[in-house]
């Protein structure tokens, strides 16, 4: 989830100024509301060192009134917590309800810095996350409103941010041995964070992933992000209040945009360079031998019975189909399977989502390339109201899942997300109609889906966000020039299948 | 949860008889309804070798439509189903919506037979949990009824049941070499299906042990089971048609009752032999050594830092008190407490309800004792309804949640049920009537509860099943005689200490 997040976010001093205005008098209404309602909140921060924890903490609690909420600093154990199972101390530090509690670092602390320090022993990992998915589980069923927050920032800013406190006797203290050993090993450590991301990412407490470079964004985004947490609750509680008992399923989708503008959702999208190309002479050149080398490495998977899983999503008139062309061009027919996915035939729709698509898996050995994919629910169907949002907010957790189990026993997974801009999207769109070979490529129901942009780049964002992972990475390729697009595809595959390789040596 | 399970329980054949013809014109009207409605369900048959479960499969769809359900045989995997993960056969063998599928033998196989066999190696043990749950959940929450059920039968009569299928020809070739196997090594197998019972009972999807020895009991309790969860689901779906989208958050409860009698539910306690009893010299003897070698052991917990955990549940005048009291009473008071349980206070009816049982957790070298404890939940609450079904129905996976927890950090765990029957009970609450010094042992309430015996032992039992685990275990005591009682309770806690210290030697 981390690999995704673009870290250069930023918002000036006046455009920052003016939104918290809005927003710290937000907040106060909204705490006084959960108060009434008794209604209980816990935000728990966690992120890299130097990332800014105390300070976002000392910038939230502003907007609240002090009689309300309580902050815990959450260090090594005491003696007296060392003597009891590790969420023990925070059963003790909880809210009661209608109060807040914010945690300075959490209860992740232990498949975090405690595992990255060796503290936390490899068998007591999976113990670990199954205890705080549990505790999660529980006490948001029983009412309470769970806030993660996880503030990220980059190896080299952590470096600068270090060198800084360093500097200056006062606050060198506040750098410690292992903040810099976490710094040395940043990619082992974020690997750590990674998987404890995916891993209790739930529908019942997701994390929110706020970009912190620049202290301004990250105050606002985190402002922003409790600001709507609360007000799905309250609302949620009114209505349950409302129904006297009779609660709806439903809970009303508020967008971000209420309180903030378009810039502090996530955005993974815009950060594409679409400028990125190749000439045809390059291109040429590329593919055959690329083509070559993927022949070869297809062999080497059915020998070695690797299954490999490769899912394309993208815009219309992305480029998919041409990527899916010139990528098996020269493979061996009897080893690999294209599967488009259209709206779901009568028999599919009485049948579980995921049902199609766990039956087209491919055996070891072999290939399977989906043409559009499982991530419609979280697109498609979120948006056209297929679904409901309950049912789309869990999808994310459930994907993970699947690719997890996919990836166990032995899959490569791929997923590639052709990206193009909407002013080529409509020259293509154009083209297609002018051409009467190509005319069959497009309908009415692609100009419908145009007007919609705005809906799916954030549908879009937040699916790269929540379902990118170690097993099974999203990877963007620039689709504006289609022959930098194809290049791109071939070449991620073959580097997959040769990394794969590698690692069954070993 | 299977140690408490009572094998010996049967029907005779007019019984049996009677409760089929209700039964099976029941299962009929049900399936006719799902397929009305659109529920698809899956009915996984577990349970030892010889258990009967092609019996028991035969024996339900007599009771169905053929043309509504299918049965899958699930043996090891084909060639083309090794080539894939292992829950994917069952995607492709996933009933749509409106019918049923029923497995003999399931997607537990690779927690149970393989593990055992070493097929599954101790490292996919984990993720093969998680993705069994992840796989449940899903499909539950999509709409999907499971019924999961467990055939249960002892070392002894499985090894009956094999003799007589080898002595024939016709037969012998069903008992195969692993059935064998698993027989000798029976406890260690017996080990594998509790844990797994225990991490995949799930409110979603419950598992249902059935006492497999008499033939004519496990059918008529298997109905019994599939009439209940249906017309449940059915219940709930009509509720959501008629309330159009508000679903109640309530599900309003099925006793088992309206379709067979009290014999068909679970019975722990039934079984108790309640004439065990010491005579007044017995009990002065042994209450010496034991009270000497618990405060020698005390010691020892102290020093090696062990928490102990003991709660006492049991009927009103059972004993509680008399039984802590003869634990304590040579122990060295510094390193015990003693917790009585009242109903909660304000502050901590603003919590969570296992909140203030967390909090009185020991550390680490102390003994706490709990005079009532967190089962309350499922006891008093679930029958006074101060919680909603779904509440306590989910309390059991919380609880033992934990209890796995509190046992992964070292503690012994040990529950006591304070046994006795009725009269015994009336006995005791006159004399404590007539007595001046006691008086204040009865209050109205005791004489309220007891009017809800039966309600009670319903509950009872139901928690006894599926809360005693091997890191923390239930233990019945036999309560009619004071006596008794006392010297089973402090043999109890010494055995598992001495265990214990044994185990750490290791």
């Amino acid at each position: 989830m981390l690999e995704k997040v673009d870290l250069k976010k930023k918002l000036t001093k006046e455009e920052y100024e003016e939104k918290m205005i809005q927003l710290e008098t937000k907040i106060g209404r909204l705490q006084r509301e959960c108060q009434k309602l008794k209604i209980p909140v816990m935000i728990a921060f966690e992120g890299y060192g130097a990332s800014g924890k105390g300070v976002q903490i000392g910038e939230l609690i502003q907007g609240l009134d002090p009689r309300g909420f309580q902050v815990y600093a959450v260090k090594n154990e005491t003696e007296e917590e060392k003597m009891h199972p590790f969420l023990w101390r925070f059963w003790t530090k909880m809210p009661p309800k209608g109060r807040i509690a914010i945690y300075d670092s959490s209860w992740y602390r232990k498949v975090l810095i405690d595992r990255f320090d060796g503290m936390t022993r490899p068998d007591e990992v999976e113990s670990a996350f199954r205890s705080i998915c549990s505790f999660e589980e529980q006490l948001t069923a029983d009412g309470m409103v769970i806030i993660k927050i996880f503030l990220a920032i980059d190896k080299k800013e952590q470096k600068k941010r270090f060198e800084k406190l360093l500097s200056s006797k006062e606050t060198a203290w506040r750098v410690s041995k292992g903040d810099l050993k976490r710094n040395k090993s940043f990619q082992k450590y974020q690997a750590i964070n990674e998987e404890m991301l995916l891993r209790t990412d739930t529908d019942y407490a997701p994390w929110h992933i706020v970009e912190a470079t620049d202290r301004r964004f990250a105050t606002a985004k985190i402002y922003t992000i409790v600001v709507q947490m609360l007000e799905n609750r309250i609302r949620e509680v009114r209505e349950s209040i409302e129904n006297s008992g009779n609660r709806s399923d439903e809970s009303p989708d508020i967008s971000i945009t209420t309180v903030a503008d378009k810039r502090l959702r996530e955005s993974v999208l815009t950060k594409t360079d679409l400028t990125l190309s190749y000439t045809k002479e390059e291109y040429k050149e590329k593919l055959e031998i690329l083509q070559k080398k993927l022949k070869k490495l297809h062999g080497e998977l059915y020998r070695k019975r690797i299954p490999v899983i490769l899912g394309f999503e993208g815009w219309d008139a992305g480029g998919k189909g041409g990527a899916i062309k010139r990528l098996t061009q020269k493979m061996d027919p009897r080893g690999y399977v294209v599967h488009p996915t259209a709206s779901p035939n009568d028999i599919e729709k009485s049948h579980h989502y995921l049902w199609r698509f766990w039956t087209d898996m491919p055996k070891a050995g072999h290939v399977t390339i989906f043409d559009r994919t499982w991530y419609g629910r979280v697109m498609v169907e979120r948006i056209e109201g297929f679904c409901s949002k309950k049912e789309w907010q869990r999808a994310y957790k459930e994907i993970n899942d699947m690719e997890y189990t996919l990836a166990q026993s032995g899959a490569i997974i791929l997923k590639f997300w052709m990206q193009i801009d909407k002013d080529e999207q409509e020259r293509r769109f154009k083209a297609r109609q002018d051409n009467p070979e190509k005319q069959w490529k497009i309908t009415d129901e692609d100009w419908r889906n145009r007007e919609k942009w705005d809906q799916y780049e954030e549908a879009v964002n937040e699916m790269l966000i929540r379902t990118s992972s170690p097993y099974a990475p999203w990877v963007v390729v620039e689709g504006n020039c289609k022959y930098y697009a194809r290049i791109k595809v071939l070449e991620t595959v073959i580097r997959a299948i040769e990394e794969k390789l590698e690692q069954m040596k070993k």
